[in-house]
């Protein structure tokens, strides 16, 4: 049985355990629509962003990807939007070796699977609204913000449907063994100090995620920069990639997908 | 230099780091508002919340706390509202000894806080809605939600305020050296596993926090039970609280004060 | 031009004007979900809530409906949620005469288009918490919450999609001339006077909608009984409808459409 | 007995008018903080923002006010928000004279207060969120959004708090009657016309309001210019308020009130 504090009622629920330890099924559900931007950037601002051992990838293409997610069994059927920040990267661990992309930073607009991601999982989750995207007049445009502050507006627009049988075929050959973080937990009392710092990966597969739609077009990403007195807690993290170069957009997609998993394989690398 | 995740962006903001690693003074601000209403309970119940180490203190008496923070600093001025349950416990560690109050659970309305809460300090904060108490025809009147399931009503009425030496006088001669936590992280992959445990203590005093004013009266504690529909995440915390049983109301007050610490003071018992 | 208050500021802009008083097609949006319950209840407990000039329809069976859109043109793209109970009546007026469904009352959770459906169209609108429908384990389930207190459980399950010529036959060969309403403005300073009273009427059909799926199955409603406190503005409409006596379910409905109208057809019966 | 609809549903709750047609005294609450900061403008812009039968008063001075109301007896205990923009003006009806403030728009972050406010008393009251004021620094910092667009900020700062004899002089011997308002209500289908148009007044005095505390110091306001996506409802109104020339700030204050009235000596004036 698994733990999160508080510990003293008993195991904790989430997405890998239900009542009486129970394994959620992920087939027909959850219902999600991801939404994505890519753009070319420069290679040495992304080397800034880059945790020890870890090296950039082929090439330095930043995706900026929201997901609106419902009918999430875990949740009893209710919904969360999610905003990834991510680009490839190559992990070079004493054991492992992994090619994938790092998820720099994951916004979430609900608290529990913050907590449950961030500590079983190691993804950099953090809090924002996502609120719903706008569709009008062809253009989709999706916004998130932090207690008043607006800081992304994404848009996309000349989107295509794509056939399915184009959907089905694998694009990429590239080798890509799922999405890298960085897991860090601080120490209390002993400050700058930490209890654990590692790798962990979320394994490419092993999902009963099917696509259902998808449609490929054009978007551009505008993060806002911020004050301190914008985003106290987070303004590092907006500005940064606020700054990074746009040097060429590298399109946009909207898939819609059923099913998925419960990343119960999400696991440390060495 | 604290940092959190996402590390790859600098070090992390928080209450005990603004920018350029400043520290933040606590003096005229956080304006802190703290409605609570205690109870006597079975010894039997509480037992069975202790975590490995720890033993019930002299009596059984459950606080139910809500705060309403405003004006606080590393927001940049903005506020939260905070809700714990705590009663007094004695640890007895292989080094340490203390005695003070269990802090079993404290749900915030603002997931900024519950993060570094989380990992830097370890409290046991989870999310929920923590709207402003109600206050109509002398009654004061909390309540607490998370997604549509009201799980608290907590009113209290009669308040007197009480006279400045009255609440300068220190009303509890009995040891109290803070504040006990118990930390958990678990590790990623060896599900039902840990990275760390251990408790935690917030001293009592080191604080700039000055009471303006003091009111005892009358008050109740109704939690609601749910089901794992109503609060997927939490049911468990819920009904067990709610299952205490409730032999005797043992005062409730309202204290208002201004300034307070950054509970850089908190530490790890062994 | 149509004007709505502050007039100061030129044209109001809405669902009937928009920018250069443009009007909007509502041909491939919005998007809008409908789910419905409807039950028999006693012809006495309706009688007692419709207004003069209205008699009862051909049977008392109350819908409870709720409406989930998206892709509004005149707010730019967004979504808002509405919920609303209805049931049949005639309006015989001094010269018009009416065979359609009152719409006793329509919550929405979005003040703009509450403010324009009142004061322009004359419908019964107010506000409520109205967040997406939870669908888990083949259930669907709708709440409905008014600042902490929710006062409505709607679930369906078993249900079965239609095929779509089973979708297009017209089921209903009744005569059904649309939705009715009581439009109501009360006279500044003469409290309990009027500035005015009618009936209006929303025409059936001129509609862009085209329905996309239909799913039917069975359902409950549960309307929860509030005091003056948990809603000191809608107890009286929330605990009347409470009050209907549910004596058989006449079944559940989910309906999915696209496309609609600008309800620029509204008018006036006398 | 007053009416709002949905009249099906008997008398109507709100602010005058309790359970069993009750009063409130408005005596010991609500409490309120008023933050506002004055500029002078153009004549020339002001004029273009009167209804009929009014002229400008004797300045040009914009006050831009927003109130933060708790224990608000009508709503059991709850608050809400305003936020509105007024300036001094003189109406000259057929029968009635009157010299006061002209209220364009009262922004108000709950909708049950809005549906009262328009339709019994003729306020141009519309929806926006209003978070509760950051206090930082020993600055005040006021902000206003609509669904993700932040339309204002409002900061003050050097605030020196008033001696009471200082607060209770009457600093202002000018003549003011009250607050002006134009009240409009459409006309159902004949769209274009309206069903009432007329000026009312909310009377100076009458109220029950205590000044507990008078600040008074430095301010500045800051509309942010809004396209029709960013506001579809209102950017024509903000985009006004926005382009009004700031030539010269003349003060900001804080004020603390306990008590006021229920506005039911709210009148047409002719």
């Amino acid at each position: 049985m698994m733990y999160r504090m508080p510990t003293h009622f008993g195991p904790a629920y989430g997405p890998r355990q239900g009542e009486g330890g129970k394994k959620f099924a992920n087939l027909n559900s959850p219902k999600n629509t991801s939404i994505s931007v890519s753009f070319l950037t420069n290679k040495e601002q992304l080397e800034e962003l880059i945790p020890e051992g870890f090296e950039l990838g082929s090439t330095p293409v930043v995706t900026v990807g929201a997901g609106y997610g419902t009918e999430i069994e875990w949740l009893a059927g209710r919904g969360y939007n999610t905003l990834g920040v991510s680009f490839p990267v190559v992990f070079n661990g004493k054991k492992d070796h992994a090619v994938g992309n790092l998820l720099t930073v994951l916004w979430e607009n609900l608290t529990d699977p913050i907590l449950t991601g961030r500590e079983e999982l190691g993804f950099s989750k953090i809090y924002c609204e996502l609120p719903e995207p706008r569709v009008y007049n062809g253009q989709t445009h999706c916004i998130a913000s932090w207690m008043g502050f607006k800081f992304l507006d994404m848009k996309l627009w000349n989107m295509k449907k794509q056939s399915l049988e184009e959907t089905a075929k694998p694009v990429k050959k590239k080798r890509n063994d799922g999405t890298l973080h960085y897991k860090y937990m601080p120490r209390t009392g002993e400050w700058g100090t930490r209890d654990i710092a590692y790798t962990v990966l979320t394994p490419s597969g092993n999902s009963n995620a099917v696509v259902k739609e998808v449609w490929r077009g054009e978007g551009s990403v505008e993060f806002h920069k911020a004050t301190w007195e914008d985003l106290p807690t987070q303004f590092n993290i907006v500005n940064a990639i606020q700054s990074l170069e746009i040097k060429e957009y590298r399109g946009a997609s909207i898939v819609k997908t059923v099913g998925g998993k419960d990343l119960g394989d999400q696991r440390i690398l060495q």
